[in-house]
């Protein structure tokens, strides 16, 4: 599975914030009262129930900002899947610094996970049809890269990453240009030639409209499925068709059915349960 | 209520590394395109299902650095309850500004109102017990301050805030020492007068060690509700006494009325879902 | 003229960068010792040559960042064009701090209205042409977003800002790919729907593969002007041109002529010498 | 040649700046795309025109940024002149990785470059002459340190960092204080020791009067060449004089037999021409 | 002795800060002028006067910022006694880095060092008896951690570490809540339970308020001798007594033998002078 | 008296730095317990001890970080004499607001006060003597531009400010040139024109070839009185002459009768004892 790596400044960044809310001033008080100095130990990360994997490079960042001496081995990669019970990693190293790292990479690592796992629940779901599911943008702010890492660890497909490397023209844009064709024309002329324009509609008569402006993809919002096909056909391949609002994991396949190619699911990322995964000793 | 603030340096941080993720190099291309210079508009923020309220310092903010001539005037605070329906602020100017700035502000609400919410349902349970319902250290990466912030908002209690303001000793660190007993006396030497010392035991028999070492709270990990019986008649209020592990919003009454003095439960922060709350035009 | 403001985070921190080069640690010396320290005056901001301004917003983030009661207005905007001699701005305020902010808002303002005076003639050149010129990534470290900026102001278009909001298959992506097709393909499978691919082929014989491999812009490198307009016709319009390598000034119009959708120049900001503009009492 | 490395910190600064801005949030989707993760491959920095080489310690820092394990050995360092077609480093490593860095590290060596290169034609004009030719502070925003190291590499001397390691009072000053003599007065009560004082004159006559306030180095701006040497032979080598304004290629051996000791030429930085230089498969 | 790590990043951050400020844009000058590139030297790190050494891990982390090559052998460590003439540490490497970096080196190890001498020096004064000497906030801004790393270097015991990590309610908030035991009480049900609850009294009738309304440490603020020990013995032991105000090397060890159980000294911090420590060739 | 401001990017990032570790993620605990959210009180900053004022503007940003509301009256100004008792400001707004701030502010104040009234004292001992007392690099890391400015305040004149402003040829320099002479030639070779070149000497008999070398500045290391003479007449005015090395408030006066220029003297800025100020209610 390709799933690609975060820029190292942003994990770097993201980390070194998490460690200055966990460690203050003075660090980890319980470890260094209790453990001494030079004693090593052996630790494995492991699942307490079923799930997908992510987050090992923010893990691995965590570890390595507070002790590059911790030697940390996975067993499992980004987007692998995991048994209640199995090793995901194999941790061994000064004790204090695998214990100070321990709740921050766990952190990460389950909260991560549970991205993957969610995604891959509803990728499932969509299976053999010709639909993708795609995250949004309601990520968990300073996570955004993360998440959408763990997204495509978990199958799904990426969307626009933020508000400026795509334009998505929602209802509030259309109401002030007074119809969905003038938004996605304004758009046109605004933007360069690599930048993609995709608009929301919430009525099918508002497609051709968008099709005639030069959408080239079209966000259709809480449609009945009954719209969405007519949607499809109407369509005819000429634009991507993305269906979003309301979408559950018993309801996505009768979505994807109808003949869309992408649906957006905005609680992979905002609503997501952690994956349970503990540190224990090995 | 009294919602403490975050310090502000914290929250200016976290929103603006927000924000450098959702606009990039060129901000808000549809705004841009779409949205005439100088419109003005007014919207409201409302919510879509029954919570409580929690994150308004943070969508102030966002206001603020994208833009600090948007005014948002807050009908209801941080735990304040809403209804779906409900606005819970009015906001008026830009309209460029202000929808560059909606979604950000609508993720924190939203994360954070959902922890609110989650907390509410746990301290309701308890009510008119003793026990209260506190955090743990299971909480989003670089959200630490912001979501306890919002768990007191909807009625959960403070517990420590990371590694260094209170000692927690654990099974690792017991393993480490050799005995209970022995770890609470290590950190009694190291720390200063003012830092508590709080220590996890996993079984009935572990209680009379610490007491007599001097913890002066006893997390209580897993325990059975006769275990957690035994334990509060044999700690006689000397200590405080804290239940964790397994709590759900089922169970959690039984165990608050074995006597505990606070119940922790990680879900609060690690899988509360995110109340849904949307920008509508006023 | 529609000149997007660059996000406020991302000027902030060049200019502060910036002042913290020039400021040191004790601030302006000569100021410090020669300027009384109440003592107020007024400057104007005038051009030594003709050309087009681009740089206000940086300008106002460096006297706003040196002191927030110096009073700047700006007769002329970005894209506005300036004669020798003209008046850009009107500054009055503590002398001190003006003289101070000086020399960094003219290295920002000079520097930005030489790309745009550049960008102008060289859009100048292939007016009526269904041609635009557009900027690279070949910018100057940390200026990427304000000189792209820059280069709108001068009538110049936008390319991708970076690597992350669009793919340009190069030939070295090609060589490793075996293709310039396969490479194509890859990269439709790994985006999502709203990424843009563009490929880069030197030679008229990959123009089929390309096309027919599903790319959606294609650029043309160091074509003759022949095989420039064979491209046109084979096209036929259903995807993007661009043109570029080696084009200058005298050369770009012949370029237009054939056909080709955009045309990318690096030298917009590369090498664009310096608009002469100078601070003078008023 | 005694090339002086810029402070860590400094290149690591705005390395990060710039690596951040062209990677954004997900990195470079087509060598993402379109290399296999393990690919190795080897490729050589080349010159395309002739010129002298600038910014090594810049681009090494790209390289190391993006990853460490890219190797890079120069074969040319700062100061070392370059032949079209002359290979400047062999770099080898992982291919992706080199891909990532390419724009970026080409970025800083071709405008450092074409400092380097600029400054080295100036310097050349007045080999055999007792004069230098110095920078001025028209640098580009973020990039004084690294464009004040290229200018040493093509041979030019050194001036005042910024505003606060030395005095030069212009104009401006002059008007407020009633006088340059008195101007210089000033400074000299009000810095130590170890600061230098220059003073900008524009007519002769003021010379004698800055001289007797006590200056010690003396700008000379816009002066005919009858006027530098008339300056030389009144200031008898008491203080260092030093011409500025309009000075060009082809007028400054002139200047330079004048006797004047330095020349400042704010062309170096604010208007050279990028080297050309690629990247090439080895 | 167990001397504990200040967390890295905030080590990393003030030495980088410090760096910046002594190096500037263009580093070392002295050293780059006089230095040859290659040369290697051999020095140590001596004091000059007797002392406690401390601020090992600062060193270290300026040397390795300024060159990671640079090699550091402590002879002896945090909280170990140095005679006059002893020798702390043997350096070698480069020349021109290790000169660099010999000033911020020497400021961090003389500051840190002097407050470990200082803290030393009170220490002896009360030993066996069964008080300890606590630091206040009264710290160098910027320093915080470093110099409570120092104050156990000296052999000082822990206060809180700022205002966040426990409660020290003062005369102010007092004045304000109408009474030492409301504001107490206001505390405790503010609070989780994790957070230790201390009051400030200047008066000797107060102590029956607080200790009733469930304070658990109680600052005895200016008190004679008399009140001291009329304090100790109207608390039984039930609380931990501070105090503090006015403390003297001289008259510590009497205010120790009332049996109170810590005395807190601001001069550790705010007033102790620097140790003597100098880098000689070796 | 001409106290110059310290750059605001400077004394925000240091001030910034103190409040996150005295607020942690939480803040003032104390105050958010203890006083309610609107009240608001008037105090007082008070001198203790006699003394000179400095920190203003870093005080002033403590109180405009925490809350710009807080209204700041300063009575005497940097450099100005405080009597034990003495009111130095007026402070009102919300009572938590001043409380949570007080001690940053007041640890600004207090330390930078100590220099400055230290300074006074040296200054007021070489009063009438043609000598200035000038500071060191000797400074607490991340307070140089605040303990110069404090210096200043307290009528001590500047040094160079770091390694980057000025060329100091120390003992080790001299060393590794082979000559204090040769060490003054590269220097004067390296360095740009507006770049002044002091050398250390220890020996009288060095004197004559670090002038003959052309130095400007001539640091006169742990002279006796009778040397310090000869060197005054050997130098005969010709550059500055500097005395340094174990200089007490009791020996100054003598050494400044010699006729030096200069005494700097460490202790300025490495062991001035705090000015004990405090915040009253008013």
């Amino acid at each position: 599975m390709n799933i690609p790596p975060v820029p190292r400044g942003i994990v770097a960044e993201i980390v070194s914030m998490t460690l200055d809310e966990d460690l203050g001033g003075r660090g980890d008080l319980t470890s260094l009262a209790t453990i001494p100095d030079g004693a090593r130990a052996k630790f494995v990360i492991a699942a307490r129930t079923d799930g997908v994997l992510a987050g090992v490079q923010a893990a691995d960042e965590v570890f390595d900002q507070i002790d590059e001496t911790i030697d940390v081995q996975w067993l499992v990669r980004d987007g692998g899947e995991l048994q209640a019970g199995a090793v995901a990693a194999r941790i061994s190293g000064p004790a204090r610094s695998i214990l100070t790292a321990e709740r921050a990479a766990l952190n990460f690592l389950g909260r991560l996970s549970g991205v993957a796992t969610l995604t891959r629940r509803y990728a499932a779901a969509v299976a053999g049809t010709g639909a993708v599911v795609a995250h949004t943008r309601k990520t968990t702010p300073g996570l955004r890269a993360l998440e959408l890492q763990a997204v495509r660890a978990g199958g799904g497909a990426s969307h626009r990453f933020g508000l400026d490397d795509a334009v998505l023209i929602k209802d509030n844009h259309v109401a002030v240009c007074g119809g969905a064709g003038e938004a996605v024309r304004r758009a046109r002329a605004f933007c360069g030639h690599m930048t993609r324009i995709a608009v929301e509609i919430d009525r099918i008569d508002q497609l051709a409209e968008v099709l005639e402006a030069g959408a080239e993809s079209v966000l259709l919002d809480n449609f009945s499925l009954d719209d969405l096909r007519l949607a499809v056909a109407t369509a005819g391949g000429r634009v991507t068709l993305e269906a979003s609002g309301g979408v559950t994991l018993e309801g996505i396949r009768a979505i994807a059915e109808t003949g869309v190619d992408v649906i957006s699911v905005g609680a992979l990322t905002h609503s997501a349960p952690v994956l349970d995964l503990g540190l224990d000793a090995a």
